[in-house]
Formats: C-alpha cells, structure tokens, sequence
C-alpha cells in the first residue's frame, strides 16, 4: 500500500464553504478573499440578500476553519470535506486487512474475535483463560499488563513480567497478541512482544503516544476516547495512517452520555458509519461499553449484526475473583456460548467467525 | 392480569440509604430518625467514625428522597430500589405478551415489525406501502397522521383525514395500526381508529397525555424521550400502568449524545437493560435513531441480536418525495431485503419475525 | 410590533448548500438541480475535482433540508440559515421586553427575578414565602399549581385551588404571578389568572401546547427542554411567535449530561449565546440547573454575570418539609442574601435588578 | 503540608453499600460476607423481605466496589465514600494556596488570571500580548510550546525554542509561566522551565504523565477531561496528590454535551461543586469552553460569580492571524474590558483580582 500523500493534494476541492454574517461589509468579504488566496487557493462568492457564502475551493490539504472564523464579518465556517483523508474510504476504497503472524485476519469479512482476560494476574490465570478461548476458536489472546486505572489505589498490572507471559503463553497456543501500551517509553518494549499495540481509550487523543505507536512497526487497535466523535477517531487514525503504518483497526468500546444504568453507551451506530467513512475495520468492545457480564452477549452480537469486523472480550475463568474489570468478564462457559451464536449471527448473515 | 398495588406495598424493605456529612451533629442525626419515624417507616443507623449512614426500612412504597435529601446534616441519599414498581420484573416475572385484534402480537419470543411510511401523505403513497409491507410479512403498519414537528413551518400531518385512511386501509390487508397521538384531547379519536397508541419521544413526559391514554383502553408504544434515563421511561410507563393499563410496549429510538454524524445514538445496551429490569416488550426504531436510510439495516439487526421484541421502520414508495422524514426511509426494495435478514438472524438465535 | 412575516420572505437568500457525493453522477446532479427547481429556487453549482457543492438561492423560507437529502447522490445538506425567524435578532434587533400587568418589566437591562415557592402547598405556606421574596424587592411571584412529576406517586399539585391562592397573594402584594401550565385543556384558566404562563422543560416540543399558549393573550415563559438544542428552543419559541404572540422569554435550566454530581447542567453559554442569535428576554433558573440549595447562589450569581435578564429561585420558608424540591429550596434568609450579592453583580456590570 | 496517608486510614468507615438481587440466596449471602471479612472489613446486614443490603465496614481504604458487583447474588454495589482521599476537603478543610516564585497565588481569595497567546508563535507576538496582559495586571503567564492538536496536520507548537522564549519574556515582566507538557518524556525540560505545569484535557487520564508530572517538584494546572466526571477529575488529582504533590489546581475547561452551538460546554455548576468536595484552587477556562471570543467576557464574569479562583484566557495581538485558537483569543484591548469587569464583580464579592 502506498501512503503517498503528495499525490492526493493535486486535485481541486470546496473544503469548506465561509458565511459572512447577515451584515458584513464589503471590505470584510474583501479580507476574507485575501486571506483564502494568501493560502494559494480560490474564493468562490455566492451572495443572498442578506448573507454571502464563499466556497473556498483549492487542494484538498486540510486547512484549518479556524483562519477563516476568525476573519471579521465571518458567521461561520462550514466544512465540506473531511478533516481526515488517509482513514477515509474515498482515499482507499478497498477494506483495509491487518495480517498477524500467526495468520489471524482482522478485517476482509469474517468476524476476528480477542479474548482473554482484562488484567493478567499470574501464569495460572493466563494459561486457564488462554486455553479456554484457543479451544472456543480464538487466535488472538487479548490481556493488560500495564493497566491505565481511574483511582492510583487500584491495580495497575504486572508490566513487563506479564507480558512476557503473554508472550509465552500465546506462542504455545499458536495464538497472537493483543495488549495495551500506556506510554511513549514502553512503545519499544511492547511492540517486542504483541502483534497488535492497543492504545486505550483514555490516550486516544494522547498524540506522543500515537506518534510512537505509529512509528512502532506493529499493528495498531486504537479505542475511541470515551468523549471523542466518530470524526476525533478518525483524526487519530491518521496520526497514525501518517506515521507511514497502514495497519489501523477502530476500537468502538462505549461513549460517555446521561445514561447512568451502564457504565458507557454502546454506540451502535458507529459500526455502519465507520465502515462508510473508513476502510479500516472495526472492532467492538462490548465488555467495556456495558460493564455488566449478563450485558455482553447481546451488544457482542448487536455488534456483529451491524457489521463490525470483531470484537474485543474480557473472560476470566473466576470473575469473582478477578483483580479488574470483574464485573464485566465473562466465564469460559458463557464465553462458549456466546461465540455459538457469534457464529450463528455471522453465518446467517454470510460471514465467518473466528 | 391483576394491578392490585395494595397487595405489594406490604413489605418491609430498604428503599433508601441516607448518608450523613462528616460532621452532622447528634442533633441532626436524631431529627432524621425523627421523620423517617413520623412517615411509618423505620431507620436503621450505621455509624463509621465520621460517617453515619441510616438504611430505611418499611414498605416499598415510594417515598421521594428529597424528603430526607432537604434536612440538615444529610450529605445525600441513595436509592436501593427502583422508583417504579407495576413496570419492574420484580413484580411481575413473566414476559407480558400484548395482542392485538388481528391477531398480531408484541412480546414473547417473535420479532414483531411495524412498518409503513413516517406520514400518511396520500391514499395512493399509503396503499402502496401498505401492500409492500404486508406482502413482506408485516401484521402492523405505521403511519402518522398527526406529526409533532420540531418547525411550524413543517408538515403537521393529515390529521383525522390520515387516520380514517390508516384504518381503511389496513382493515383490507388484514393489518393492525400503530399511530402516534400527540395530545389528551385527541385520544379518544385516535383510540377509536388504532390499535395501538404510540407516544412519541417529545411527549414521553407529557403525564397529561400519559394519563389519558392510560385509560383509553387500548394498548401504547411508549418511545423513550430524547434527553430520558431508562429509570424515566419505566416511570413514564408506570403512568400508564397505574392508570389501569398493563398493555405498554417501550420503544428505545435514540437519545442525545454529542455525536452529531448521527441524528441521535441508538442506545442497544438500553435492549437488554430493560428486558432485565422489566417484563414489558422491548421495540427498536432504527429510523429516527439513525436518520439515514442506509444504517437503517445494520442497526436494526443489531437491535434483534440484542434481543428486542420488535422494530418500527419507516417505508415510503419513493423516499424522495417524502413529506417527512425521507432520507431515513427504506424503498419497499430495501425493506425486503431487511427482512430477510431480520428473519434470518431471529431463527438463529431461536425466535420468529413476522 | 408587526408579526409580519410575508414581508421578511421576499429576500434571495442561500439558505442551504448541497454537498453531493464523491461518485455522483450528472443525472443525480441533475435531478438536485430540478428538485431545487421545482420549488421555486435556484441552484448554484460549484464544481472541484470530485465533490461538487450547489448552493441552494431563494427567498428565505425554511425549506427542510431532508427535501434534498433524501435525493441519490446527495451526500448531506449543510444549513447556512437558521431554521427560526421571528425569534431571530437578524428578524428583531432591538431586545424585546415583556411588560407585565403590575409594571414588572423582563428584558431591557434589569435582572427581573421571579421567585416563590416550587409548589403552592398551603395558603400559610404561600403567603409567608410570598411575603418574603415581595420584602426582598421580589415583583414577579413563581409557585407550580399543576405539577408535572416523573413519578406518577409524587405529589401533583393543588390545581386550581393553587392557581386562585397564587393569585390572591400576588394581588394583595401587587405582584405578578408565573405558574406553570401542562396542558393544553388548562390553558384557559391558567391564562385567566396568570401574567406570565410558563411552559416547562418537558413540555418544550408539546407543540400542541406551545401553539394553545401562544394563543392565549398572555406572555410565555418558555422552559429549555432537557434534552433540547439551543435552535430547537428557538424553533419551539417560532411556534409560539407565529401563533401570534410576540411576547416570549427563554429560560436556561439545565441540560442532561454525562455529570451525575448535580441533577443538570447548567450551560451558561447558552445565556450570551442566545443573547447574540434572538432578541427575546433570557432567564436562568439555578434551583432545577444544579438540584441543591447550596449551589443555587453561585450559579444565580454567575446567570446574572453572564447577562441574563432574569432569575427563577425556589424559595421556601420551610424546604424540610417542602412537598417538591425541598433540596433546591431557598429559605427567606439565603435569598435575602442571594438578592444582596445579584444587585451587587448587576450594578457593577451597569445594570438593576428586583 | 503533610501527606501522611497511614494517618487517615485507621477510622472504621462504611465506604460502601452492597444491594443483593430480589432473590439471592442465603449462600449468596454468606459469599459476600466472607470476602468483606477476607479483606480485614466487617458487613452490617439489614434485610428486608425481599432485598437485602450489607453496610462494608472498615477503615476507609478505596476498596473498589468491583471486587463485589462480580459476586453472585450481588445486585449492585454503592460507594458511600468519593473514592478520592488527599483531593477531598474533609482530608484538608483549610483552602489549598499555591505561591509561585514571583509572588502570584492561586486561591486563597482572590482571583489570579492567567493570560497569554494559545501557542507561542515568534518572539514578538510573545512579547507584544505579554507586555499587554502585564499591563493588566496579570502576574502569571500562559503559553504553548507543545501543543496537542487533533489533526496531524494542524501547527505542532515550538517545543522547546518556544519554552525558552516564555521564560525569558516572563523574567522580563515578572511574571510566572504556566505551560503545557504532553508527554513524560518532556516533564523535566518543561519543570525546569515553567512554574506552573499544565496537563491538558486531553491528557488528563494520562496516568503515566501525571505521575510524572507529581513528581517533578512544580506546581501543576490540571484540566478536567472533557468526557470526565468531576469525581474523575478528582481522581486524577489523586494521582498527583499521592505522588507526593500537594500543589494542584483543578481547571474546569468546557465538556462534551449534544449542544453543538459552542465547541464545549463550560459546566459552571462544577466551580461551586468542586470548591465543597475540595480544598484545591479551582480555575475556569472561558476561552475553550466557548470557543468564541465573544463568548468569552460573559462565561469569564459567569466564572468569578460562582466562586473560581482563577481564569485561563488566550490573548493574541492578532487573533486574525493566529496559528492556533484565534476564534477564541481576545484582543488586548477587549482583554483590557475583561479585566476592569472581572475587578469590578470580584469586588462586589468581596474578593480581589490580578
């Protein structure tokens, strides 16, 4: 895949459309034209009555509205296109595939399930779970060893110690690697070892770290922050897309709204709409966005109904006992279950699971 | 079914917690116990050695917390059981089951589908998606006949006129109407055509018009406000419960997030949430919770794979055209294939749609 | 002043721009052209490389943008106009001020506080608070009579009986009342003894209501639904202004957001905000916005800073034993002091208050 | 200060209530007591005829109430305590004061602003806008160097070059630097630098930041996410308080609502709220939470009014020409009115201003 961005920018657009204010003066459209062909582009006037609208037409680069609001006698400026382009489908109308080692596909029509356990506790814990969801069908082992959490008097993982763990564990079941990296530093160390970086929710718009990931030479699983738009996920996609790697999957794992009987709003919606906008897949996490193990099943297979191209789930074989995220996890038993009717949904609907 | 409240208000239970500040005085504390007392109710204090918490014990009625919330000394209060009762699972376990006149019914294992066009526009636009909707399966057609706008300069809908035309022409294709009723002085007229009442989303707290269409006697679709809890919805339902009415279905059709690609956010962990917390069917509308026509499919699978025990679908011969609503109008084309799909994933997962 | 609206829609204006697919075709492009066409206006195309734009020109009627949306290559309608009129300040530059019967005067430059208690409980009640807030400069009397309440189980309201004591103790004050009205059926009545009828937030988009009242021949006191927009609260006043009743004042109490720590949030952008777009009086009602006594006196203080033209407080002489929103309830001594701190405020800032 | 933690953990509190479902079982029961009891804490059982709620007794140590919502039989858990301890004012009820090294403080009464360009752009635009808010009398201030931006192609900031010019110009003036880090890797360059670290809205989950942040031995500005709760806020400034650093001021900055006319909604509710849960100064940031420079005098005056101990204001020479923020940034000139209106109700208050 070539990222070449230069040769996306030749071509001539409307970005953005500026609305003067119901009493703008003459002089004010006359700045406003100035500064749009200061930037080398073109103004494009259309006056009501009361109003005048100036399409700014030019390459398609990402100007900032912000140089345009700011201009006096300047309402608003509307966007047109995008904010975002190597994420987007109309620059890479193809699905977007992410290849791991051990030949699990994320991405390209069936259904890539990660499983295993939120925090990685000890051996015991790890092997138990990793055995259960290898058995269930599962090729990618998920599990945190460094653990981002709320209250500094919670546990905040094994690190390195459980990643290797992981490590080890998953390469004895032929299965990947999916883990969390909370800082730039560890970028390096966790890249060793996973096959796929996740960065969470809480560090999605935390663009050192996305830089490092992107630069990491790894696939990457970016969460949605728990207060970004579908748009905000996007632009750090492209942080990463621009560090020059190819290889992005979209986390959707709950927003923040009123609703308090969840811990988060599974957005639902984004799955088509991502899929629309962007080529890169689209994982659900319906472990995180409801909080409640009785939850998981139904919004796991909502998930798939609607589209997504995985999903990301928490199985512990003793919740009662788990040192994080407890309440969410599913036991091996019901994670059984659930991936029989993943795979009923997924089949009817013409897809595999796996 | 019997709504004998008196029967259920008996027990003694703990409906509330009330948490004292840090340094509430004895003085307080007693003047608390004091109006737990006058109200018949017990209090049942727990002291830690700043905090102070009293468990209140008695029937489960449901006293207001603001009571205990305005006296001095309290920092808040907590609520142990829901502020609902005739709507809880609680009270009554089994799925309620509503059926209507043709035959047609809600809850209880099948996925029952309510489609027709977002306004009755027109004899000949209703017959036509009348037919195209029963020839797909479809026992229960919607339409609106009087339609809350959010302009005055909008479409208000054909009013009684689309009314007499619903019923006319559903009575020919052996279906059921659903239409929406958008004030107490029209519930009678209303009730008297349709089937089944259906209050929008805007009225949800509308109690007046709860109330009245609580003893109307014919069965409601209930659709949860746009800025509403899932607890205020299943008060919302109680209004028409404890009005003598057991025959409600809820319908969850978006709430307001700060997500703007979308018109509103299908809130699917809503779904099972309410299928736990109450027996009452469980309907998803991905029309208005979507806004567009092409997420309309994958979010209504993802609303049957979650469980719920319907859909509510908008249809219209030609979109294009449409009076109202129209980019979130599936052609009769669309529709088809909808259900297939519909069909599809409910006998997956063991269940009819019709 | 003159509703005129006929003589405001002659006027060319672009009220909205098209923004057409990536992949369109020229007969989709086409086809737009002749919708716009066909209702009168005039479409201006701009062309880049693979979008093209099309303003839409004409008088300035709100056409509903769903009439292109709807329409195959249409990738989504930007609004360039907003969907109000007469509310608008482009409409009516010069604020508009409410004059009430005894010389109370909203809007213009004084800070107009309506105060009293949440629900008229007594005539004891009523009267001592009223005597109070009338003490405190208070020439506005607030007090519910009908009461909307999420739990069908919560005290209701005294009706007329409290509409007619409200009355009484206003005129032996020689203060005007506000109280709210919940159906459309009551606003007769209502009208009959109130100066000002008060639609609440969770009948914002009763359009049924909003268009009785607008007919009624008193002055509004129109509530932000909870749940609602800043442009559907000024579609919603539209309703009111187009029924023929100029006389309407915004009220900001809080919206549904993700923070649980007080029942709503207050957004105190919304004051300047809807100060710069409408010319219609803004108030702010700190006792539902936050829920808690405590916080009431900061967020009045910061409504009044921010440039509202009125406050609505709960003051109650009692709030232990208050029937309705005890906790938010000032007693007579704290709003004596919250009236010291906003005349404060509003001197400093050039401006009276009472 | 003392941070001595073990001091404050030998009080017996209930931190937490545990509500059983309807029909957990006597097993289920003694399960749940058994684990309290294995955590060294004591269970108060109350039953009612059907629910049944345990009181967690023991010292106050954040236990985090997952360890029992994954038990069987457990309905929800309930935290009596805020899961925050060195942030809360009952853990330090006297105001926190931070004094920088020229002499500024923050809290403590009056009310410190904090003024300067979004980002550091060249060393005259520097210059200019601080000599103007010096002469304003501000004591303190701000300036990107390194900036989080939501696309990758928008202006980056300086880095360092920009860091070196603010403190040059500020020792000119002097005045007190406060600046943003965005990464751990950068905390002991910008420690070295500024006297106040910013952590920024985006980073404020940032977990791995602020503990380097804590440790850096400089006061740290900590801005609320704009997804996160205000008990999340003071979670975070746990972080940084448990790191050993009692110096922290809270920023409330504007969160994410579905209003869409402002870029953020300033939750003013927070600024009272924040000032009872805690002894740490509390900032308001009218400029991002608006996004609007007209906006931004009335939510600034909001912000005094409620009781904020400071303000965060973007000042440019040139807003028009700015690289970053110009929609938002004030003129000197309309920072000059800012200013003399801030005095003015900081004064009527009783407070003073610089």
């Amino acid at each position: 895949m070539s990222l070449d961005v230069a040769s996306t920018t030749k071509r001539k657009e409307t970005p953005m459309v500026i609305v003067m204010q119901a009493h703008a003066t003459e002089e004010e459209l006359a700045a406003v034209i100035g500064r749009i062909e200061t930037l080398g582009l073109q103004g494009h006037v259309s006056s009501g009555t009361e109003r005048t609208i100036v399409g700014v037409i030019g390459d398609e680069r990402p100007v900032d509205p912000e140089v345009f609001e700011v201009l006096p006698g300047v309402e608003r400026v509307v966007r047109i296109l995008h904010p975002f382009k190597l994420a987007s489908r109309d620059f890479h109308p193809e699905d977007r595939v992410i290849e791991l080692s051990n030949g699990a596909r994320i991405g390209g029509g069936a259904v890539a399930v990660m499983a295993g356990p939120c925090a990685v506790e000890s051996r015991e814990q790890l092997e138990v779970t990793a055995e259960a969801v290898a058995a269930a069908g599962v090729k990618i082992l998920r599990g945190g060893a460094f653990k981002p959490r709320t209250s500094p008097y919670s546990f905040q993982g094994m690190g390195e110690k459980g990643l290797l763990l992981l490590r080890e564990v998953a390469d004895r079941l032929g299965m990947a690697v999916v883990t969390e990296v909370v800082s730039p530093r560890d970028v390096p160390l966790v890249a060793e070892q996973a096959d796929l970086l996740q960065i969470g929710a809480r560090n999605m718009a935390n663009y050192t770290l996305l830089s490092a990931a992107g630069k990491a030479g790894k696939p990457v699983l970016l969460k949605r922050g728990l207060g970004s738009t579908i748009d905000e996920l996007l632009q750090a996609a492209e942080y990463i897309l621009s560090s020059g790697n190819p290889h992005v999957a979209l986390c959707e794992r709950g927003i923040r709204t009123f609703e308090t009987s969840t811990r988060f709003t599974l957005d639902i919606n984004a799955v088509p709409v991502l899929k629309g906008l962007s080529s890169l897949p689209v994982i659900v996490d319906p472990s995180h966005a409801t909080g409640r193990a009785e939850l998981v099943k139904p919004v796991a297979l909502a998930g798939v109904a609607a589209g997504a191209d995985g999903l990301l789930i928490e199985v512990h074989p003793n919740p009662a006992a788990a040192l994080s995220d407890g309440p969410q996890s599913l036991t091996p038993k019901a994670f059984f279950e659930l991936m029989r009717d993943v795979r009923g949904v997924a089949k009817v609907l013409g897809r595999d699971a796996g």
